[in-house]
């Protein structure tokens, strides 16, 4: 087996594992309750267990690693995190946004139950999302805990995730410049995976030149993901994405790939991802497995 | 004047002094930015800003007086509680639910912009209500800060608010139980005005035993503020609500009104304010205002 093959093999055994973890965690945070509520609370399981990447959530798990912080208490934020993007995804599938009826192979949270339980369970898994932050098992210093909910809410907010997709909405149909379409994404999707590469910084009370270049990794491999899925868009079926494909040219929507072409587009990503890899120099072998997914994020094929 | 009078006249004056100094701290929360996303912003001042009785932010401003807190951080902890309530009437009038066309006299946000726009400001204004909490301006001691959090979402998620509007939801039409009833209205409107009432002793690092007298007084005024509100449904106009009226009986809502009569459920909502009231004994003449404002959920007019 190649040194590269080794890696990947590596990389793939790592994410499978953490992606076990963080599973493990959400369905701890998320128990069913008795009551008229029950249907949300499952609700609220359908739409973030079984399944996803977990590509935030490994981000949180592996930075985390760098500082010797518990793995308990990163899985709690890594739970957390994808409470987060969850809610997120719940809300832009529902009709009056991307009207989508597919979501990691199975039917769209509205679709499985109705439109108004999609809203609430949106709106709940934000909620839990900051409140397991908040709570005293995810870090004993009650600092920690308010820098993480400060730091994900300044990801999640009106000038991050939720700013881009609102951009995103009005942008549907228009002409956008790479600069505009990439400021649009790292609102939209950056900001939320950089917050999950300083995550193990905030709780392993790294020194601020630390968090930086966690921030900066972040950052590009946000960038680098946005990319390689929207080549994966235009190059994926369906099936093989277990979401909708070919959705941004049916709609002529902008991205990188449809203005640079996809060579292009390709060669840009994996730039970024070279680039995400060298910040973490400084952490040496500790951080190959995150050295490994930078490029990964550029030869997924899901 | 009578005595009374005078109390009245004193109540109606602090209010409206409160919600100004609310509606300031939403203004500074809530920047106009430039960019695609003005939109957004715009959106959610239009949801949040302009009107309301601001009741959540009275309770906060007026219990964190008891133990002596800097108004400017207790205003921005109004104004945090504000945002989470506004959000959650922005996503309550969405079609899916509701279908709400007038909120505070206005058109709804769905009807002023459209149905995305609104469940994006919903979701912004949530996500910035909890940023708000954690910042160091709200209070420089971090375990504050993170109390603050935890105590909003444990009210505002799925064992509390959302979790209330889910079991509206589903009993739309079905007969329920006066315990039923009480249940769902505790989460749905209770825990939030719980939390307000609680916000100030939060902030005043308050011994249990005084935060848990002013728990005591926000359930008691919670519960007889929307007995209230289900007397004002059936007692008057949409025009002087603001929001439409007689909605409870067209739909077949079951409400303690509905149940027990306009005159019984006028009595038990009377006896819930004296109840709250009595709470308060401890805290002497600087909780008048704060029993007045209990008597004053039964007696006001909208």
């Amino acid at each position: 087996m190649s040194k590269k093959a080794a890696g990947d093999a590596r990389l793939t055994a790592a994410l499978r594992e953490s992606a076990a973890a963080v599973e493990r965690a959400i369905d701890t945070l998320l128990p069913l309750p008795e009551g008229g509520e029950a249907r949300l609370l499952e609700a609220m399981r359908y739409a973030t267990l079984g399944g996803g990447k977990r590509l935030r959530g490994f981000l949180v798990m592996e930075t985390a690693k760098l500082f010797s912080v518990s793995p308990t208490c990163a899985a709690r934020v890594a739970a957390s995190v994808e409470m987060l993007h969850a809610y997120s995804l719940v809300h832009d599938d529902l009709p009056a946004m991307d009207d989508d009826d597919l979501r990691r192979g199975k039917p769209t949270c509205h679709r499985a139950y109705d439109e108004a339980t999609a809203i609430l369970v949106g709106d709940a898994l934000q909620c839990r999302a900051f409140e397991v932050l908040s709570e005293h098992d995810t870090h004993s210093d009650p600092l920690v805990r308010a820098d993480l909910v400060c730091a994900l809410a300044s990801a999640a907010g009106a000038r991050g995730m939720v700013g881009g997709q609102m951009i995103d909405m009005l942008a549907a149909d228009k002409a956008l410049s790479p600069p505009e379409i990439t400021r649009l994404q790292t609102l939209k999707t950056g900001k939320l995976i950089q917050y999950s590469a300083e995550a193990g910084a905030i709780l392993g009370r790294a020194p601020a030149a630390h968090r930086h270049l966690l921030a900066a990794y972040g950052r590009d491999i946000g960038a680098a993901f946005q990319i390689a899925d929207d080549i994966l868009d235009v190059e994926s079926t369906s099936e093989e994405l277990g979401k909708a494909a070919g959705k941004d040219q049916a709609s002529g929507k902008a991205t990188l790939v449809s203005v640079l072409g996809v060579e292009r587009a390709r060669a840009h990503a994996t730039m970024l991802a070279e680039q995400a890899a060298a910040h973490l120099d400084h952490f040496g072998e500790n951080a190959d497995l995150l050295k490994a997914l930078a490029r990964y994020m550029v030869t997924r094929r899901n």
